[in-house]
Formats: structure tokens, sequence, C-alpha cells
């Protein structure tokens, strides 16, 4: 286990003590992060199996082992269907206490808390949450580090205390994240487009290849793996998500539909010999490279900015750290790269994008050594 | 430009003349990798940019060039929309040669091929269908390797001539493809559920991304990144591919729509108060975690055959070539490899499979290195 935060030094504003409610992957990794910096940090959850490891992974103390504590922030980090609820105990419990919750949906949570909490209460509480996530949950995947760099979404309400927003806040930026403040509303019709929409469609996608003959499936390549990877997710996390988030994600889920429907009726279309058709099935795929342009980071400003080259990696001991030690000894930089590896070849493809300034240099160095770069470095 | 078959120094079945009809990044591959073996090729395409690049590139001599040929094989690498038409020409042409095309739809292309050429002409026609390509089109990306170790589908039918489909499969071999034979339909079918239902989902998924609110964008991680990049894909190729394919596509695009409703209706069902709803909500979520599973390699196999080990790398020149060179020392070999890269961030997250048997051993020699390996040799 990595100490990021004491390996960082960093004086954090964070003073504690600090009550983690829910002792899953994120619970945990916030328990950890904090930890790491000195503060001190109780530990709660109905599994005491997950408490344990928790605690074990040096989590904190279990707040059933310890003398009665006063939480200066307590982080709710139980699944979406039960935050409110754990939310509502903290506030009563705790009445000094700023409490927070990191759900990935926000709208329903909120209106639960301000049903059940005294307009006073409400004052303490200020819903957040953390874009930092794992293929896998569980506190065993924990790590203090989980968060650096990642958006963090503070989603204050209108009738919270200024100094339990800034106390959140504080946490978000402790932890090395990116804070960005939306509304419960604008964090929800957020992550429906971003995270949740895609999830089903992603499901729903991969559950038709069960239909698929088993011949189809040994010609899967790796436009098939990454539009159907994120169907592997943990249905029961997802589908408390999917329920506390139903509007948001309808709404976007009925435009899909919509246009689902209308490229049927496009194929159908072209199959009865209007050849107009044609024309609307092109403007889908356009649709979709526009669409596809807005997302910032390595599919939009990325192509732009990066050179690609593919190289073929020998699969033996070692290849790989003789190909990036001597783009090292190049001074070439890697912005980026996937490896395509399949069962059964004797190689993989190295796909690495570079400073476009740096593409032909990078290209001479490798083809020197004797590596076979199979794209990059030609005319455009 | 590299020299694949050269450099195996494989004796290869297939003498020549190859006549290539259709310069762009298939064929034009396919004319470099048979260069490199020393086979004789001619090269014919519609447009004189794209033909003389592929001379340049080395690719072969272009048929207006050359004194009357008489082609063993010719290679229709033309677009779906203009494959049928181009193989008749050849057929008629060249009335000793073997005739192949290597569209990504098969039955219409066959229909039609059927309706123009004699019986005669027809037993020297046998489709096929190599899965490979790249992101970018264009006989610029060309590569002689661009087959090797990829599945190359052959598709003879029942009036084919024996020697033609061999000759064919040869060619496949040849290219360092792995040759399956699968019937008109069958491949379509296939095709449909691996290829191009995903592209029309990743589109519609993506063009959804117009409407959301630059907010969303900004905390867009990798599930969507990976759902929506073969959006990017080029819309008159992918036209031309869906045209082609219409029927097999829109019977898999129906059952889609049709499970699309069936979640709508879930959700609608839940907003309304119904609670069994969830349960199918959940079902959706766990069908898609079967579907994904039936698909060989990274998804399937792999993530139960490797173990994953997560490094921070910092970044700068090097610090990859030192962490692969240092699981290279260790005698640790990468099974397959991912960095996830957010512009802005001090560090990349390298995510390594490695045998489940070197995982504490690699996890142990990294951690004594200094690197700050985030998940891996954990208790699952």
């Amino acid at each position: 286990m990595n100490k990021g935060l004491a390996k960082r030094s960093v004086q954090i504003a964070t003073s504690g003590p600090v009550l983690i409610v829910g002792t899953g992957l994120i619970g945990t990794s916030v328990a950890l992060a904090l930890r790491a910096a000195g503060v001190e940090v109780y530990l709660s959850d109905p599994s005491p199996t997950s408490l344990a490891l928790a605690r074990d992974m040096g989590g904190g103390t279990p707040i059933n082992d310890a003398e009665a504590v006063s939480p200066q922030l307590v982080v709710v980090a139980a699944p979406p269907d039960v935050a409110a609820e754990c939310i509502v105990e903290a506030l009563v419990q705790y009445p000094s206490a700023v409490v927070t919750d990191v759900a990935s949906v926000k709208a329903q949570i909120y209106e639960q808390v301000t049903q059940e909490a005294s307009a006073a209460e409400l004052r303490r509480y200020v819903g957040s949450h953390p874009m930092a996530g794992r293929a896998r949950s569980g506190s065993s995947y924990a790590d203090s580090d989980l968060f650096y760099g990642q958006p963090w979404v503070i989603v204050p309400h209108n009738t919270a205390d200024p100094a339990a927003t800034l106390l959140v806040r504080n946490l978000a930026v402790d932890l090395g994240a990116i804070p960005t403040e939306l509304s419960p509303a604008e964090h929800d019709r957020a992550v429906a487009y971003i995270s949740h929409v895609p999830q089903i469609v992603s499901s729903l996608l991969a559950s038709r290849l069960l239909d698929a003959p088993e011949a189809a499936l040994g010609l899967a390549g790796q436009g098939l793996r990454d539009t159907t990877r994120i169907a592997g997710s943990d249905p029961r996390l997802w589908t408390a998500i999917i329920a506390g988030n139903t509007e948001p994600i309808a709404a976007v889920l009925e435009d899909l539909h919509l246009d689902l429907e209308a490229m049927l009726e496009r194929l159908q279309g072209f199959l009865e010999g209007n050849n107009g058709a044609i024309g609307m099935i092109s403007e889908v795929i356009t649709a979709g490279n526009r669409g596809v342009n807005r997302i910032p980071g390595k599919h939009g400003q990325a192509q732009r900015r990066w050179s690609e080259l593919e190289v073929l990696v020998p699969d033996k001991p070692g290849e790989l750290g003789r190909l990036f030690s001597e783009l090292g000894d190049a001074e070439i930089n890697i912005e980026d790269l996937t490896l395509e590896h399949s069962s059964g070849k004797p190689f993989g493809l190295a796909q690495i994008m570079v400073d476009p300034a740096h593409e032909v240099t990078a290209v001479y160095e490798l083809e020197k050594r004797g590596w076979r770069v199979i794209s990059g470095g030609e005319p455009k």
C-alpha cells in the first residue's frame, strides 16, 4: 500500500476526525488517503468483514471499537439506495459534523434528505460525487491515489452552510481531485449522458451477443471489445444507480430510442428500394463523428494533438521494456498507448501517441534499432 | 516501410502475377505484402492519385503502364457498393484468372455476381473478407503486416472451383492470416453482430452527446471513451457497408430495439412505483455480463486468465521504459496493457496483465524498485 498524500508532503485542510460510513472501494480509498496524511479516521460498515478488511489495510478505527467520537466530517460512501438514510442518521447523531456523500446520483438523495432532516440539519449536508472508480468494487481494490487528478463534483444546495461546502471542497482538494460545482439536477443530467446511458447501451449491445453464433464471436475485433467493455460491470451497484437516476436516464434513452427507430425505418426504406434512405444512413454515422469529437481528451483533442505510431512487439519478456527504454533514450515521451494482443499471436501491436514534433525522429530511432513500425511517419 | 514476408523468408504459394483492383488501405496492404515476397503485382484504381501513391510505396505496377497482363489472381479491394461490378469485369476481362474480393459484406455481392456472370465465370469467383483494418483508411496507412495473425474469412459458394477456393485460401495464409470458411449468409450474420451493429450503436450513442451540456463532457471517463471510439469511423465507407448488409443488421437491430423498449418500460414502471421493475433492470446488466463473457480474448478468457496490476507512471521520458525493462529483468511477461493518461496529470496509470503465477513476484519486484503499485497482489 502506498501513501500518496504522505509522499506528496502537502499541507492539507481537512483536520478531522473524519467518519467514513461504508468501507467499499470509494469509502476505503478516502480513508486510506486521509490516514496517509495523518488525519484521524473512524470507519463504519454493516459488513463486519468489509470493516475488518478496511481496518487491516490501514484505513482507520472501526467506530464500535472507539470511545464516543465527534467527527468534523462524515463521508457517507454507501450504495445510492441507502445513502439518504445514512446521511440523515449521521446528521442526527453528530450534531456538529458536516455530512457529505459520494453517491453517483444526487437529486433523489437530496430530496429524501430534505424530507427527513430538519432545516438546521440540512445546512450541514453537502452532496458530492468523485468521478473515480475501478472495473472492480470492494475495499480490497481501494487506493489512496484513486481520486488524484479526477473531477470531484460538489453539489451544494441553496440552504447549505457555505462553511460546509468549503469543507467538502477541501476534502476533494486534499485527495488530489479537481472540484467542480453543479446543481443536483445538472449533475444527474450530466452523468446520465456520460455514464449511465453508455452503461445501459453497452449492456444491451453485449446481451445481443447471447444470440450470436459461435463463429461470429471468433471474428470479434477491438471495436466490439471497446463498445462492450463496461457491460462487465457489477449488476447490483448499477441497478441502484439506474434506479436512483431514472428520469434523466429515461429522457436520454427515449431520444436514443427515437433515433434507433428512425434508423430502422431508414434500413427498411432502403430494403424497399428508397435510395434516399442511403443519405439518411450516412447522417447517423456523421452525427456520431460530431458527437465523439465533443469528448475532451483522448478522442477529441488528443487525436488532433498527437501522432500515432504502431509498432510490432514480439511476445517475450523484456521486449516492451526495450521498446520504451529506447524511446526514452531518444527523449521521446509517450503521451498515450494501447497494446493490442490476442492469444496465439507471436507479437502485440503497440499503438503509441507521441508529440507530432517528435514523430519522424521516433520512427527513425525505432527503425534504426530494428523495430517494425507499421504506421506513422508517413504522408497524411 | 517494412518487408514482413521478405523478413520471414517463408516459401509462399501464390505465384502471381496478382492484379489488385482498388488501392485503398486493404488493396495496397495486400500489394505490399505480395511485393515483399517477390510476387509480380499490378495495380488499378479509378483515382490516379491513389494509384500513384500505391505505386510509389512499392505496391507494384499500374496496369495502364503495363503490357497486356494475364493475372493468376485478381483481388478486388473496392468499396462494397462497387465490388460486384469490378468482380464481373475482372471475370470477363481475365478468362483464366481466379477472382476474389475483400469487401466486408458477402451475400449481396455474391448475388449480383451470380446474376451478371456466366456459370463458367462464376466457378472462378471466391469471395473473402480479411478481418483487419485501421482507424483510418487510405493507402498511406497500408502495411504488409496488416493481416498477420488476423482471421480471414473465405466464402466459397457451391459452384466454385475447389482450385479457386484453394488459391484464395493460400493468399490468406501467405499474408499471415488465419483462414476460416463461412457461407455468405453466415458471414453476413456474424459481422452484423460483431461489427456492423456495434458501429451503429456507437454512432447513435455518440450522436446523443450533441445534446449533452458542456459540463457533462468535462466529466467523461474511460467508459464513454471506449463505447464511442468507433463512432469516429468513416461515414462513406460505413454507409456502403450498412447498405450492403441491411437485412442481417436490421434483424439484430430490431431485437436491440425491442430490448431498449422493454428497458424504457421498466424505467417507466419504476417511476410509477412498480418495485418489481428493479429486478428487471438488474436483468439487463446481468445479461450484458453474460454477453461480454462470450467474447474470446481480452474480455472473456483474459480477465480470468490474467492478473491485473495498476502502476503509477510519472509523465516524463523514459519512465515507461524503466517500468517495462524492470519487468523484463524480473522475467515477467506482459500479456496485455493499457495506459490511462489524461492531460494535465503528472502521471499515467499503467494497467498491466500478467500471468497470475507471476503476480506476487511482479508486485514485489516493482515495489522494491520504488514503483507505486496501486492494485494487484491483494486479497481477492
